[in-house]
């Protein structure tokens, strides 16, 4: 028995996210019947992030064990048999390496980065269609750096927590919390990059939602502070749409 | 009558290309059907360049002439009417302005840049499904810059030129032919930039086409500059998929 760990690239549009589902086509589902097709055998892979419907990744990691028998099986023959099942899936296999067996894709996880991507033009976006939120007012992005600021560092992150969020605390550390700027000819790229050791349910989302109302000059920065405050989802501003959410990286 | 100047963003690969067919799906016919709806007129429109089907543009630019009476029309407002008429079509009208009489998309153009996008890795991509030209062995980006050097300045291209090419010279003058290379986590995405005034029709995907060959060490650099000087398209190598090519910037 081998431990396999997979680095996953893939674009969530056509997907109901990561997890595998009853009746909704998943990220998970298709990689374990790539598995299937590669081996014959109803393997169960585990991610580092379950990524929300619509939500994409460039370095999604998953591990899984699978048992070869004594036949010798390399990283890349079993990325690149993976990938044959995986054409026209929106999913590639960037990676496999075999791992030592106490690796787990999210406990052994000592951060994760994630990006958000916000096309601030007028023209809505014909390349980058599912692939960005578009926002055509220009956006006031001083005021979202002062207000990005009130978040960095450990909170109490209620506000910015979904409902549905499983996690036993709503405690977490915001090492990273980061507003690039790319100029286009007609506007603006943002690349909110979003750093943590682990994130509750939609907080990069519930954060570039509060970020883009004080963008709007909708909030104050100061009100992000009051929101985060609150302790309370109630509070929060809107959920940042999925299109524009990448998990970029998985460090161990 | 005011000509009109639009730059335009489009997504190529769902249309036969940007030239009107009779019995396939392209751009120009998707903006003039737009135009229609906008203001019940038959309006025929013309592009700085006809690109082929699959190929994308960040910024290809046309024009057309609108009598639209004595009522008032901003660039702004056209824009936005146009674009709500191309919803969900790939194509996304960045600017619209009025301008002089003697303006020509295609005649007034000084100068056009095409970019051709290589992704260099093994896996195939999933985010950038038939936005790029995916080659998973790692390509030799020295030996292509050198072979690019023989095709800089003013040449016969026949070597480099469709067989269905209109134009009455195959004389044309390359400004620049540069390869950028930008290092991802798991190979390699070049960007080769291509400068002219004019075009000759598939040139820009044939010059790429024998730049992979000799990525590929399949050529010399100097095979390259054999086979411009052979003026004979037959001793060009294939020619590189449309996916690749995106039409970026003209220049008046």
């Amino acid at each position: 028995m081998t431990r396999w760990k997979l680095k996953i690239e893939y674009k969530g549009t056509s997907y109901a996210g990561w997890q595998r589902q009853e009746h909704a086509k998943s990220v998970q589902q298709t990689i374990e019947d790539a598995l299937f097709a590669f081996c014959q055998q109803n393997i169960c892979i585990h991610a580092a992030g379950r990524t929300d419907a619509g939500v994409h990744a460039l370095g999604q990691v998953a591990h899984f064990d699978l048992d070869y028998g004594d036949r010798p099986l390399t990283g890349e023959a079993l990325a690149r048999a993976l990938n044959a099942h995986l054409l026209n899936r929106s999913i590639s296999i960037l990676r496999a390496e075999p791992v030592g067996d106490d690796f787990h894709a999210r406990f052994s996880a000592t951060s994760k980065l994630y990006t958000y991507e916000i096309l601030n033009r007028q023209a809505m976006p014909a390349l980058n269609k599912n692939l960005v939120w578009h926002i055509r007012r220009p956006l006031n992005i001083a005021a979202m750096e002062s207000a990005s600021r009130y978040l960095l560092g450990h909170h109490d992150f209620s506000t910015f927590r979904a409902a549905q969020c499983q996690a036993k605390s709503p405690e977490r550390t915001l090492d990273r919390l980061e507003i690039e700027e790319e100029i286009l000819e007609d506007g603006r790229l943002l690349k909110i990059h979003a750093e943590a050791r682990s994130f509750l349910h939609h907080q990069v989302r519930n954060i570039v939602g509060a970020l883009a109302l004080v963008g709007q000059d909708k909030w104050t920065p100061e009100d992000v502070k009051t929101a985060l405050e609150a302790h309370d989802r109630k509070k929060g501003g809107p959920t940042a749409p999925p299109d524009g959410l990448y998990l970029v990286q998985v460090r161990y």
